[in-house]
């Protein structure tokens, strides 16, 4: 099921794979973009020029920036876009009426060679407005293009900023771990989240077939019914384990365990503390340690994380330290987490100054139970000894907004610009081929987004430039950057002849993410009261809106 | 892409092909579930015989139902799952530390065949704390299982609740159609999100690789681009257009057009209403009625409904009337639905009389702005003339709950029961190898459901049975049940030579949906404080827990 079995095609040269999904085909659209289709091909308008831009209107989560991604997954299906002799047949099938033998035949040669597509890089910090692809060709193909751009950009750009929210609320020297194959919106929801959750700053996955698709590191020990599968010590046969040098073999780990448990459970410092512990959930730990004595990490909340868990976890540990091992650490499914992370630690620190284990007061604790960006905050601000979040549910069905909100919009056809209205001033386009800049500020923050007309001669640093709200008249300002970035780049260029940008590896993608979020000004990415970035137009494309938006208001009464 | 493409194997001697995804593959599963069958191969467990159930705790949507839904995808999973040398070496490679040969070999063997499911059929109406799928079979094999089948149920229930809560608002009258494509999860949660509401009662879909999959009606005319596109009706040049019956020809649809257009703005009983249209949309109106002239259905708000969108609809109609055709309808994609709804039908009634055209008043209207189960509720209460509406963003993303939280426990190894207690008494799970039944009254409506230890009797028609709360000690009922219907059927036999139920066609499994709403107590199922359907366990199953309970409890002191 490797993306790589579609078959690959060639532009300029380059060999391109298709889509992660299989399932992302030209017929990944509308019925009406098919319909439209035909009425434009029985118009003769189907080669029609057109540009469209894809954009959002608001940042989700109620913050004031957005992670774009989900390009690389546009370019694969756009490289790859070629009706079958089936698909063409069911379509004809599907549409409402007949459909002529010309239109069948102009399907058969429809591709995107004539398309272009720019587009910001994957991974960048973006907001409203702001194209973040322009693509331009005959209007019939662009329209196919639409939906399924739309659906590869939508959800992919949603949940990459759910996970930059939440690395940004978690601070940067703890371990993210994304869990959330099991309640995902489907299969490939949950496989999206994994790669995209990584290029918004988690560290791992949890998701065996995403580490294999996109090589994301992988993560995992054991769940609740691991340890209830075990009933006690006495199921364990094979007890031997060989010392981490290969020098030594303790012949029944059962045994030395069972004694440092009891070291422990009568140790000055810790007795009162640990009760008699659960003897299912030691058998279970033993032989985890025993399948994995190098990384050796318990679940430890199966019964009750202070009475058993904790002292069967050190139990073990101990043992496994007598043997040259380390053990890996805790993890705390349930409860009060910033309270038992603070006990557990407590523990560690004893074992550590009781038993002369150097390093054991700093043995990871993970938590896992429905963690989100507010339990985050919680915790940060109770104060936790948590050194690693497994996050599942909340992050990647991104459960505090399911969905983000980008449209497509016409903005010209053949050189003629188009506006849609909307009594709504938020859902008016902006018109025209734009070209889009991102002026930089003498502290190295990004200032404003410019977009300007695309034969407007380039921002220049140093030099003035009036920045406009594109529909507010009141609203502007002069800005003089020190350094100006041309957002939009040509990441296919049809048979324009121009080099084609190219698609950066997942790792670079999530540094670029990374290293985007360090270059925003702080206030606009905090979680309290955000200042919105300002998203600005060109003097000139300002008055061009007016004009187009006055020509084609409908003039009525008042009512 | 077709999911016919994959590789069937047999189970008893029949041929099942693989699920609808590609990636849907045995590696779609968390990591720790290959650590975990590493640590029960280590500890000679990996083959003990397990039993699993898969079931949630909270009805998604502030509801007191959930459809179940995402069966067949299971069985074909389970079907087809067998790991291919290439992911077993990925597998190796992925866990920490070094993986035994005896592994490697006993993952290379691994399948289903010893595996057994029991499952309700999808499309049932089902309660908290009911197993919707047992599973049966060796420890490591059905843990492998866990994730994929939870990811393939999970979105696939909540989804399809979503669509019946959303069909149950609207009304059986009503033409419910999904256009969720571009804001979904992803590609699948689209696919997914197309078939399970269809499932939950919609009636199409605009998802063409949906339709193309499993079959389920399209739909769908164009879009405001296509509108904008049009300059003016100077740009059609192919204008005529033959009659429905083929015996004329009308040479200039664009004049017989505009003719209508002037007398329906002079005509007496409209004059007032309609000012001058927008001409880029009478020119992409009339172009889609060229096209589609048995299938006209105009988007009439790109510009003004009243003053723009309906008249050129209503000339468009009226001239495709003169020429034998039927026009279908409109669609409103902005502004007040309920108030715009009503203007439109007004008018539309006005041109039946004003020109006798019979049926004209009864033109079908489409709704389509960002709808939700609120918003319809609202339609509702204010009146509105809406027939038919397009549902997208908050229906197949799950806006209002993005996730349902179904978990997979372990209730019982090697015939031992097992337990997984919680301080949340709602998360203790119900212990056994268990049977479930759904018991209905008088009137035909199901009373409640009870969960019995897997050898006790089958409760009988006319006979009284004690229905306990599994956990609250006062919470009891006798009932007499008039008709009693065992819940959990064996879907894959494994090799225990039971029979295995067929697996339904889309259409049979959402035909059953829809007669399992109509046998619900309406207070069930009714939006605003719905009535809690009882889930009950036998007095021999309550008593089983509650001995269990005591049992695994730690002894401590009260802090």
């Amino acid at each position: 099921m490797d993306a790589k079995a579609n078959g690959p095609t060639t532009n300029a040269g380059r060999v391109m794979h298709g889509p992660t999904n299989p399932m992302v085909t030209p017929l990944l659209t509308d019925l009406y973009q098919f319909t439209m289709a035909y009425a434009y091909w029985k118009a003769g308008k189907h080669t029609d020029r057109a540009v469209f831009d894809l954009y959002f209107r608001k940042n989700p989560f109620g913050g004031e920036f957005t992670v774009f991604a989900g390009l690389e997954e546009c370019i694969k299906l756009i490289a790859n876009f070629k009706l079958s002799q089936e698909e063409i047949s069911f379509i004809c099938e599907s549409l409402p009426g007949s459909c002529e033998e010309g239109f069948v035949n102009y399907l058969r040669n429809i591709d995107c060679s004539d398309v272009e597509v720019y587009a910001i890089s994957e991974g960048t910090v973006v907001f409203p407005k702001v194209p973040l692809l322009r693509v331009e060709g005959p209007v019939a193909v662009v329209q196919l293009l639409e939906t399924p751009v739309l659906n590869l950009v939508n959800f992919a750009s949603l949940v990459a900023t759910n996970a930059a929210r939440h690395r940004l609320v978690a601070g940067n020297s703890k371990m993210l771990l994304e869990f959330g194959l099991r309640r995902a919106q489907g299969p490939d929801g949950a496989i999206s989240a994994s790669k995209y959750c990584y290029i918004g700053g988690f560290d791992a996955t949890s998701n065996v077939a995403a580490g294999r698709l996109f090589g994301i590191p992988l993560r995992g020990t054991h769940s609740h019914a691991f340890v209830s599968s075990f009933m006690s010590p006495d199921e364990i046969l094979e007890r031997s384990l060989r010392s981490s040098d290969g020098l030594s073999t303790c012949e029944d780990f059962v045994n030395l365990v069972q004694s440092w448990l009891s070291k422990i459970q009568w140790s000055n410092s810790l007795s009162g503390i640990f009760g008699e512990t659960n003897q299912s959930e030691l058998a279970a730990f033993m032989s985890y340690a025993l399948a994995f004595p190098n990384n050796f990490l318990a679940l430890v909340d199966t019964y009750d994380v202070m009475r058993s868990g904790v002292p069967n976890f050190c139990a073990v540990a101990l043992a496994l330290n007598d043997l040259g091992y380390k053990a890996v650490g805790i993890r705390l499914d349930s409860g009060d987490l910033a309270y038992l992370s603070g006990e557990a630690r407590k523990i560690f620190h004893t074992i550590e100054k009781e038993f002369g284990l150097p390093g054991f007061g700093k043995t990871s604790i993970t938590a896992s139970n429905d963690l989100n960006e507010e339990t985050l905050d919680a915790l940060n601000k109770q104060g936790h000894e948590v050194d690693c979040y497994g996050i599942g549910t909340y992050l990647v069905t991104c459960y505090a907004q399911a969905a983000l909100g980008c449209v497509f919009k016409l903005v010209e056809i053949n050189n003629q610009p188009r506006i849609k209205l909307s009594e709504d001033v938020s859902k008016v386009s902006i018109p025209c081929k734009k070209r889009c800049y991102r002026l930089y500020g003498r502290e190295g923050y990004s200032l404003v987004d410019i977009l300007t007309g695309e034969s407007e001669p380039c921002p220049k640093v140093g030099e003035r430039i009036l920045c406009r709200h594109p529909f507010n008249e009141s609203k502007r300002a002069y800005v003089v950057p020190q350094c100006v970035e041309e957002l939009l780049k040509c990441y296919w260029p049809g048979k324009s002849g121009k080099v084609r940008e190219a698609l950066p590896a997942l790792k670079d993608i999530r540094d670029h993410c990374i290293k985007q979020l360090e270059q925003m000004r702080p206030d606009h990415i905090r979680r309290l009261n955000p200042t919105p970035y300002k998203v600005s137009v060109s003097a000139k494309l300002y008055d061009f809106i007016h004009f187009l938006w006055l020509n084609e208001a409908p003039v009525g009464e008042l009512q």
